[in-house]
């Protein structure tokens, strides 16, 4: 299939090469934009890219670019004229243009907004004024709005007028004269109803918006949660505004998952792709954490020189040191992963902590005995630790695991419970304390037991 | 918002209870069928469950039943007469009903489809034989199916007449006489057409479609890539069997999240909800992997045993273990994630590993001499470990960390490369692996630096 894209892309090249216009065309039209976005990211040569996008035919044009990389649409935007910036402009969907011009110079928006029509320009400004990852930074504002005293045959004489600019024209939302939101009704109803019934009598009212200051993940979880593919955005009076699309919400998804995964490996969240980030920036987006992390295992080695002696009159134990602290790391992570996410995909509320701590106990119990039971045996059997040693250790263990799994599950709902985010309170976090804990328990089982 | 929404399902209740019909057939249509479902889940008494059920309007019925948990849909199934069964199971998409059958035990099974009419137990049957998560188990069989003869009236006088029982009308899949899938047209399409234009001069046939066997994920790939919000399901044979839609593969793609997040923290995946999943499910998913990785974990006890005379000369080194282990698997898991989600989102290829591999090397110097200048002064300035003892730990802690990106960089590839699941090669195993390299180098560095 990957090969195939690749194929027709090599093709279209070809032809561009040659200068065969008609073979072009027709191969151009056969390909999918995005397909043609992505070919066009591997060439290299930036005036190949220039002459490739502008043999495009007009109407795919709009929909390649908005699939760009932001260095190509910049090289693109600064080579063309005045009336081919326009032109372009015009021909994409509000937010398409509003993510392109966010990622570009002021020199570059300046000459996008000056050859803007007037409404283009300021529907432009209004939305990149939006707070980033709120619902009016995501929205926007070809939608299809119909008054409730419309008939269904003036609302589909309407739609057919106006929808082939429409980013959808499956669900339709009604307004008053104030241009509040009043409902909404969808083509279906509205190719089915007889002609003359009015909207009012059809449109469901009963309906899920959004507000412009919501935050994306909200709304993300309204789009899951209802199984939308667009939803109504609305400003502080609840006048329509604008709207958003599943397309876009799959990306929010997308993207919210990538944080929440950064975030529990310890890395500060950035929205780059990897492969263009520079090295340096990788480094501000991880340094950070590696530093704060490691002085706070510092504390490990002052707890290590607190029990020297003991360490000294039995050096044997320092040899399970790394396996105790791992074991507590893993059932530490294992615990607080599942707990962040199900906080995150609204599976389990703050108010559940009770039940969650207890069931996690339940495990810890249950795991922390099967660990040490088999550690026990295999130090029996494949060291000579001897029985104390064991015991010693074993025991260590079966009370790391338990407040590895609590520390695991007390700490993300805590985090959540102050306003902090949760996913922060993942293994490394964790690790780190529970690393400490464990270190304590073990010398102190480890004097009472051997006695010294 | 949430509170509204209990406050709405605590109303419905009570006009159940006080018997007030009208009051709530009305508060029930204007609740969304989701929020029933959830209000439901948390009423305990089972007759009070199958009570409201049973009370809710016919045609908002069968979508609660869709989003009730399997619990309560057994529940109903089992006290529903054969009747009620028959006109449930008609009204439900035939992939809700697929979904709801899949959790029900056989008994339950068998007295559904022998209330279903021929056509739909035929189908179901079908759809129950596809492997799971694949994207047959996945697909419905309501699509609107048009011919590349027909006009554009005929397919809307089509539509009209069957399209209140499709999952979606607005993408409509062209086939030919053998049922072969030529293309697909949308409905924006075919209001906009003159009536009499065939459906073969607008039909798209540059599409993309799956077929029955292909793995969710990949479908959920085309979704993304291509921003569609439905897509063609064929046979081997290319011919249409069913489509799948934008809301089933929202939950794809939040469980495929959820499946590596597990699975990065060494958790088995699972798709039980976690409040009510049992604890001894819970740590069968958890066990398995703690039990290999403290195994693998014994490792480090050899080497330190290995080493423990040069320890017992200098048991100040004891104290750094800790901490260098702790940073050694917060660099590896940082740089793993990295590699791991990228590959996932299909932004990172197996053939960039060396680009991967350099940009890492360089994020890794940089941030391992950076923590290695910290932990030089820290040592030097708040220990008495002395310059040499200090230099060590911080020549250890920069080759760790070296090491540790490198292989928290190599695993992940190594494993796609192989045809395993890199998402496993996250930081529990590479945790393990950057340990055990840890003590070696520290011990070496240690004996030549120090002379012991």
């Amino acid at each position: 299939m990957e090969e195939e894209i690749r194929k027709d892309f090599m093709e279209l090249l070809t032809y561009m090469e040659e200068g065969k216009h008609q073979e072009f065309k027709k191969k151009a039209q056969e390909c999918l934009p995005v397909d043609i976005a992505e070919g066009l990211e591997e060439v290299e040569d930036s005036s190949k890219v220039i002459k490739l996008f502008r043999m495009l035919p007009k109407d795919i044009a709009s929909d390649v670019f908005s699939y760009m990389t932001s260095e190509q649409q910049q090289l693109i935007a600064e080579s063309a004229t005045n009336a081919e910036l326009k032109a372009l402009v015009d021909d994409m969907y509000m937010d398409d243009a509003v993510d392109f011009l966010e990622e570009m110079p002021a020199n570059v928006v300046k000459k996008v907004l000056q050859n803007a029509d007037e409404t283009t320009r300021a529907t432009i400004n209004q939305l990149l004024n939006y707070p980033e990852n709120s619902a009016g930074s995501l929205m926007t504002t070809e939608y299809v709005d119909l008054h409730d005293y419309f008939t269904v045959r003036k609302a589909m004489d309407y739609i057919r007028r106006t929808g082939i600019d429409k980013e959808t024209v499956y669900t339709c939302f009604v307004i008053d004269d104030q241009r509040h939101l009043v409902g909404q009704v969808s083509l279906r109803k509205l190719i089915i109803a007889p002609e003359s019934t009015t909207i009012r009598d059809i449109m469901d009212t009963n309906i899920v918006s959004a507000t412009t200051t919501d935050d994306q993940e909200a709304v993300a979880d309204d789009f899951r949660r209802y199984d939308l593919t667009s939803i109504a955005v609305c400003d502080k009076e609840m006048r329509l505004v604008g709207i958003i699309t599943i397309d876009d919400i799959v990306d929010v998804i997308q993207e919210e998952n990538t944080e929440d995964i950064k975030k529990m490996a310890a890395i500060i969240p950035g929205d780059e792709d990897y492969l263009k980030t520079s090295v340096m920036n990788l480094v501000t987006h991880r340094l950070p954490w590696l530093l704060l992390l490691m002085i706070s295992a510092t504390f490990t080695s002052t707890i290590i020189t607190h029990f020297e002696e003991l360490l000294a009159g039995a050096v044997v134990l320092t040899a399970f040191i790394p396996m105790l602290m791992d074991s507590a790391g893993n059932s530490g992570s294992q615990t607080s992963v599942t707990v962040i996410r199900n906080m995150a995909l609204g599976e389990v509320e703050l108010r559940d902590w009770l039940r969650v701590l207890w069931k996690e106990m339940r495990v810890a119990v249950i795991s922390g005995f099967a660990l040490a039971a088999v550690n026990f045996l295999r130090m029996i059997v494949f060291t000579n630790a001897g029985v104390m040693i064991s015991a010693t250790v074993s025991v260590t263990l079966l009370c790391t695991v338990i407040i590895a799994m609590a520390v695991g599950c007390l700490l993300p709902m805590g985090a959540k419970r102050v306003g902090l985010d949760p996913a922060v309170m993942a293994s490394p976090m964790i690790t780190t304390i529970v690393d400490a804990c464990s270190l304590v328990i073990y010398f102190m089982i480890a004097s009472a037991m051997l006695g010294l």
